[in-house]
């Protein structure tokens, strides 16, 4: 059944298949579970369909045990296939609009935006939340966009309402509170866990700053 | 509504975005139609998810027109989106059983095989045509696996029946014939049409072999 959007919210961990991490995408989303985040995404940018299924389907059931969101970036059908809660859509990838209604019945989207002019444009897509980044400058992923700061977070939670808000972009212990403060409903992270050398302790301190509990 | 898999037949022109080719997708696909192509398949290995897309809805109106099947390689997402007649898996793609009840209500799926040990594994699964290659060896796709002759086709013909047999792999005008005597349905080239000087042309030489009038 389809999760409710309000359960986007607190740490949202990017489970990725780049190189750089020394965990695979399934022992990042064990460790940030461990640690406590109540969302997952897998981003599997170099595997084979088969492989990312794999880390997909393992990551929903390790998902589905601790009661976390598992969205899969990009792609529907795997999410699908993977008995996924929900498909992450980025500006490149299919439109929401494009995700056929029987898929949208069982499925959250969520899409990716970097300036006001797509955060208007996503608020008449089907989308059941709004990321919104770069915050702050990242190293994680290659972005045309500069960072947007915390007043322009602001004014984006503002006008994406009722729709929850995930913040991504740079965002580390040392800045997630900020962005809680800003109205954020959710804060992403891909390197702040998977690049720490203690990702499962990285989680479970940003969660306790997100829970309003830290920093 | 989903077409009948005895829909699956004559010349197979799979349009890919190498950028060997001189021609995008949407333009070898014109060409092949043109020719008389009578199925086509989308192949984007390196475009954007929206630029496939946009491949893909403009290769399946052109396909609509000249009443041929619109395969989507790898991605029933992508294939639902465009609207397409069915979705191509290869053996690293999802598996045919991955694609939920209500997306096989609306689209043929075609499965890669390579040896015989796969065609009996497809036997079992919810396929409606079955590729078998390379027959002969072939440039246009890197493939870990041998030329397999004219005798595995006809072999593999026997055992898929009464699905399909797509034969794939070295293909020209030159051995056209010979695969559509061993018993394949169709016939599916990409260099011989994408590499060809004269696309339309070569579509429609081959168009004629496949038909048994010529060569």
């Amino acid at each position: 059944m389809k999760k409710p959007s309000s359960a986007v919210r607190g740490l949202y961990v990017l489970c990725d298949d780049d190189p750089r991490w020394s965990l695979d995408p399934a022992r990042q989303a064990r460790a940030a579970l461990a640690g406590g985040a109540s969302m997952l995404q897998l981003r599997a940018k170099r595997a084979t369909d088969a492989q990312a299924l794999a880390w997909a389907e393992s990551i929903r059931a390790l998902a589905q045990a601790h009661g976390a969101l598992f969205f899969v970036n990009d792609r529907f059908d795997l999410a699908l296939a993977a008995g996924a809660d929900g498909v992450h859509l980025g500006q490149d990838d299919l439109a929401p609009a494009c995700v056929p209604a029987s898929a949208r019945e069982r499925l959250l989207v969520g899409r990716s935006t970097h300036t006001l002019e797509q955060v208007r444009a996503a608020r008449g897509e089907p989308v059941d939340y709004i990321a919104f980044g770069p915050i702050f400058g990242t190293t994680s992923k290659e972005s045309a966009y500069d960072a947007l700061g915390l007043d322009a977070l602001a004014e984006v939670v503002r006008i994406a309402a009722p729709r929850p808000v995930v913040a991504i972009g740079g965002i580390d212990a040392s800045r997630a509170g900020d962005v809680v403060r800003a109205g954020a409903a959710a804060v992403c992270v891909i390197s702040a866990v998977a690049g720490a050398r203690d990702p499962e302790g990285a989680a479970r301190a940003l969660v306790g700053i997100v829970a309003g509990r830290g920093a």
